[in-house]
């Protein structure tokens, strides 16, 4: 029996090139001779359409596109996802369903039981949860199709959530020969672990083989990595489909294969996932070409080979901005750089346009400008022109901040924060120096000199980072445990060793840097808590 | 009997500040006699908390609170809101609860039933739903307590979600004496008869008065507007507390009362609900001052308005920005405006800036420079001296656009993007004029010319919105429909009787115009349908 996990890269609301990618792997695996195909979860809506939800007219294009579908199942085991209306009515209106095809004919839906509400995860405002784990059976095997969250729950993986039910026992007594997944499960750093160990526990189980189809592609600010697997009964990994990139899986149930490995290399993924993140999001939103400019710090030097590997040098265009208090190795360092990414490099200096504030505003503010106010304007002037420049020439234009500094507020509004996309907005420090260590792993690209300079704004004579910030061997921690570990400042502290007025201070400024984020260009995620859809926190509050 | 609704404005995660002002209104209650207190919704932690839900600490620290209030609840039946932990650990670990204390006693808790997941609210993240509907023993009565949501059912008002089951009805065998419920029920414009008409429905049904004690203020985009409520068992109206204010509402459960009527006013509540939106939100953030730039148009007019009423003249700060563009009546109406709202007005004419900028940009462009291009930077120089005088002095920028704007794009991030608080992003041109008409009611404070000119951005010579946007007669209705009524195109351009293709254009710019309305700051919030966290679009789609 032969299988085919479509691991396809969907956009959302686009049904018809959803629909275009579905019938082209069922003519795939129809050359191919397969049994049984696969699609990710939502396959024709992509995950996930949020409020379109709520559009009648969404919902049946989402059908139609079913019924174009159906006679290309011909002589196969289909499963497709959509939303499908709920015939009990009850609190919500829809089930988020797969369609199981064979032979051109509706077997029937499975409608996912367990609804993710947590993190990024919003699957109850639209959703009732199905009750049933339906067998369906063709050419004599029991197959079980699940979806997504529904074998979480079974290694208590599911965040932040202990569903009532867990679907994997409930098929223990139906004995499946077979069980499908279908998914849109995100990528982040290191979670190709995790999501391989749930679903060893599935196979072991159930003692049945396990197919996984996971989407690929960016939606906003979710990476999907891909990553499909196969895994034998006894839950060894048997293969596993490309990362960051669409692939057919074909899996051959019949024959027996020596287990693999899954490759791991965090650093590898968490590039990987960045350059998909810019050429996924530039390409579906019809940009060719993106820009940046480069300080001749390690950020900016970062995203610039981000860029390159994402869209091509040629499409890569480089500002060089500095001022009366940029050092001079900023520009040649900046030079240096785009030389070895052969991406364009135009110099701006910004001093006449500084001075012409400072002239205009000096006289007319009572007291000194103060550092902040003068500091923020060279920034905004900086944002200003670069933003001319997305004007003039139609490039988006990829912001260059970290999240270390995004999670201190150590940015400017309209400064430094402007862009389409935060390409850094979810890497710490030091993960950047480790991005970029792998970048430089086979030839020098980014300078020594860019990667051994002590971090700074230059936005005043002599300026270091560390005038405001601790050392990001001290933060980086902090805000991991912080942000993504959820634990309390007392907690930190003790972990850290840290004096706990300190870590309430770190926790203090982070919050307080809340509304800057708010007005943050939409950024790629990439660890299990983002600043950013996934992370729910008022600007107005007293707790922290 | 006699009972007091104690309207009270929390602040999220304050539970000292909302600690306190529970125990000076059971003083108050003690003073005067009261048998029944009841407090809004999530009494402690306020409404609503986010994420800090998630937080062990924060729970237990509402607990303690908890603990300190009910020596306090001696003589009396009192009703207080928090979150509670879920004793069966469901899916989600804790409820939405309300504490029931007699007499320093605590009789127990009414778990919320209805859990609202769709708009802005997302309560299923975090709650599970409690099944019992129990009745409290005092003095004799049979007493009812629900939350919020619970009795929105009954009158299938609950918005996208048709609940399993209906609290109202379930409470009718139990033949209460009283009910009693306690909301965290945001405003909109002209909903405040919807709510009128939901809780009429239960005191008709269950043959009781009912008595509704609202959360009022603002927590990040959200404003409560009061307006608790006491009606007789006919559901008549027998009392209101005060719009927009602390207040408490005392009902002496045994005197016949007239019925009144619900005052209605709508833009009256529309601009009141935005005064408190600007008044609450800086003060809770800590700021006494707002700023903001005063270009001669209507919007900003109305800006300062409201600000001036919101935090008194003197902590008003208004820049006049002339460029070559402006035309002399934009100056001149901006010195009559601010001289009728005695707030303090200073000129900074931008054109040696947008100069310097041209000086710098124009060599380095191959091309003229883009209409677009020119026009931001100015918009831009506007949001960079804006944010420096915000810088230099500590205020509080206030932005000017509006909905209409905002829905089309038809503005500039960085610049008259910037600010800390959209104050008319949720309000349409056409309101706008409304607005100024009321302000306007009993003496000329917004100068007629302001109001009586053609909107125009003043970017380039003789420019005016309809330039790019059409009639806002025409545009505003279209965006109500679009957003707020969720119609489709096709049900827009036969009610509004315009051309398919062009709603489809309008409707398309709208949705073009997401990834900057992602970088907008935070909005109140006076309609059904804001831009903003009640309402989840992608940004990258291609299904409008």
């Amino acid at each position: 029996m032969r299988v085919l996990a479509a691991q396809i890269n969907q956009t959302i609301g686009d049904l018809e090139g959803n629909a275009r990618r579905v019938l082209a792997a069922l003519k795939r695996a129809k050359e191919k001779k397969a049994d049984i195909v696969l699609f990710p979860e939502l396959t024709l809506s992509g995950y996930f359409p949020d409020d379109f939800l709520l559009d009648n007219a969404f919902i049946e294009a989402c059908w139609e596109k079913l019924e174009e579908i159906r006679p290309a199942t011909q002589g196969m085991f289909v499963v497709v996802g959509l939303p499908r209306r709920n015939p009990m009515g009850k609190e919500k209106s829809l089930f988020n369903s797969a369609a199981v095809f064979a032979n051109g004919k509706l077997l029937g839906f499975k409608d996912k039981t367990l609804l993710p509400t947590y993190d990024v995860f919003d699957e109850r405002r639209y959703f009732e949860p199905g009750c049933e784990q339906p067998i369906f059976e063709y050419l004599g095997r029991k197959i079980a199709v699940t979806i997504c969250e529904d074998v979480w729950q079974h290694s208590k993986q599911a965040g932040y959530s202990d569903y009532h039910c867990d679907p994997v026992e409930d098929l223990k007594e139906k004995h499946p020969d077979l069980v499908l997944n279908i998914s849109g499960s995100p990528y982040y750093f290191n979670r190709k672990d995790v999501r391989l160990s749930v679903f060893q526990a599935v196979a072991k189980t159930l003692c049945c083989p396990v197919i996984l189809c996971n989407q690929v592609g960016v939606n906003d600010q979710l990476v999907f990595d891909g990553h499909s697997l196969y895994l034998n009964e006894k839950g060894e990994t048997i293969q596993i489909a490309k990362g960051f990139a669409e692939d057919d899986l074909w899996i051959d149930l019949e024959v027996h294969a020596c287990p693999c490995a899954m490759p791991e290399n965090g650093i590898k993924d968490l590039y990987e996932a960045l350059v998909l993140g810019v050429r996924d999001y530039l390409h579906k939103q019809g940009f060719k070409k993106g820009m940046l400019g480069l300080s001749g710090g390690i950020d900016s030097a970062l995203v610039a080979c981000i860029a390159k590997d994402a869209l091509g040098a040629e499409n890569v265009l480089a500002l060089s901005l500095p001022s009366r208090y940029s050092s001079p190795g900023s520009v040649s360092d900046a030079v240096h750089l785009a030389k070895n990414l052969r991406i364009e490099l135009r110099h701006v200096p910004i001093d006449s346009v500084f001075q012409s504030y400072l002239d205009l505003l000096e006289p007319t503010f009572e007291n000194e400008m103060c550092e902040l106010a003068e500091e923020n304007i060279q920034s905004r002037i900086r944002g200003a022109i670069l933003m001319a420049f997305s004007n003039q020439y139609g490039h988006i234009l990829l912001n260059t901040g970290n999240k270390s500094e995004m999670a201190m507020g150590y940015t400017t509004l309209y400064g430094d924060m402007a862009g389409g996309l935060g390409v850094l907005h979810d890497v710490t420090k030091l993960h950047i120096y480790q991005l970029a260590a792998y970048v430089n792993k086979k030839q020098e690209v980014i300078p020594e000199a860019i990667i051994r300079k002590v971090p700074s704004a230059e936005l005043k004579p002599n300026q270091t980072d560390f005038d405001t910030l601790p050392a990001f061997e001290v933060l980086d921690p902090v805000i991991e445990d912080y942000i993504e570990e959820r634990l309390t400042p007392e907690q930190i502290a003790a972990k850290r060793k840290l004096p706990l007025d300190f870590v309430r201070d770190l926790a203090h400024k982070m919050h307080l840097a809340e509304y800057k984020r708010r007005q943050a260009p939409i950024s790629i995620r990439v660890t299990q808590k983002a600043f950013s859809k996934g992370r729910v926190i008022p600007i107005v509050q007293k707790w922290r």
